[in-house]
């Protein structure tokens, strides 16, 4: 018997950081048939990434029925987008129908600003950390993690920190050794300790 | 005074692995205005990666005058493109005009079978390795590296393992000071020697 495919939701914007999208993407893409991906954004159709390349948005946001894992990816566009109200109200809407709601770097920002992570322990980018701060005072906000969970809720630090935070996730909705044969096939060093933060900007070696 | 950009160019195909190219191209996009990057595919247009979501080939590659790196990803899309003749074609005449040519994961099978590794060292992605070398037989395959330079040819082991080569080739670009602080901006751990592969299917813990 095999279960029906998980539906992960990828979310896109103007100048969403490559990356922060396509490393969990990909991670969650090693479940192969376990899985269903589709990436969405304010509307369906061509949108462009911070670093130039463009990608295709598969469906409007409003149109998803629900999620396993929603991910919302930080970049500059992130600055702009957490002034989108439809966006925010989009995400809002798809929050009561997803399981897990993640955001990488400043992708936690949007989730902020639309009320989503209110009075949850929360982490972001940390070169970008006090506009972050200033999107929501009703989140409490930690300055040195890799990623944060709580509860439903998965927000990891800057860019390379979401294929930590994914793998994270993959061990809550399968197991552990799940996220470990992932992080193999992909020939990824799984940073395994969400509380470890090497690039935290009071860590040694980080300015 | 400012130097024009570099121009790296990412080549698409029908599933290609989405990590194998955006790894790569958000660590060179950390470069930003020292930077241009363009996606092209057989022909410009909407391709679909391996993991589903759909990606935008700005240009053919028979129309890119000339690049500073090309990075060829890998993923199952690599099966059919070896025998793709009009996509060896393009990238054989890109690579007279490109400075470096790089390759992630089973991208080098494609190279390989473009006669563009004949007499060189090269890797690949250790669980394909075997369908790999059998694409040729004038490439010195080389079974244990996270990534291997000959010269202006960079391969990359699986996945993950482009970033890591990605970071050797701006090291040689610009210099290592760069590629440390593109790794610290990426917040990425860069696995700086590329004779230690940890995934080499005979190492410790691997299949």
């Amino acid at each position: 018997m095999s279960l029906p495919p998980l539906h992960i939701v990828g979310v896109v914007f103007h100048k969403f950081e490559l990356l922060d999208l396509y490393g969990p993407l990909e991670l969650f893409g090693m479940l192969q048939e376990r899985v269903t991906i589709t990436v969405a954004g304010e509307a369906a159709g061509i949108v462009v990434s911070n670093q130039g390349p463009q990608v295709v948005a598969d469906a409007a946001l409003h149109e998803i029925q629900s999620a396993d894992v929603v991910v919302v990816p930080g970049g500059w566009g992130t600055r702009r987008e957490v002034k989108n109200e439809p966006l925010l109200d989009s995400l809002r809407s798809l929050s009561s129908r997803t399981r897990y709601l993640t955001s990488v770097c400043t992708g936690s920002a949007i989730l902020a600003k639309a009320g989503l992570l209110d009075g949850r322990r929360a982490t972001s980018n940390k070169r970008a950390f006090s506009w972050v701060v200033e999107q929501s005072s009703k989140v409490h906000w930690e300055r040195r993690a890799r990623w944060v969970e709580d509860g439903r809720y998965f927000t990891s630090s800057g860019v390379s920190a979401g294929m930590d935070m994914t793998l994270g996730v993959i061990e809550r909705l399968f197991d552990r050794a799940t996220a470990i044969e992932v992080a193999r096939l992909a020939e990824y060093t799984w940073h395994q300790d969400s509380a470890d933060d090497p690039f935290a900007l009071d860590a040694k070696g980080a300015s």
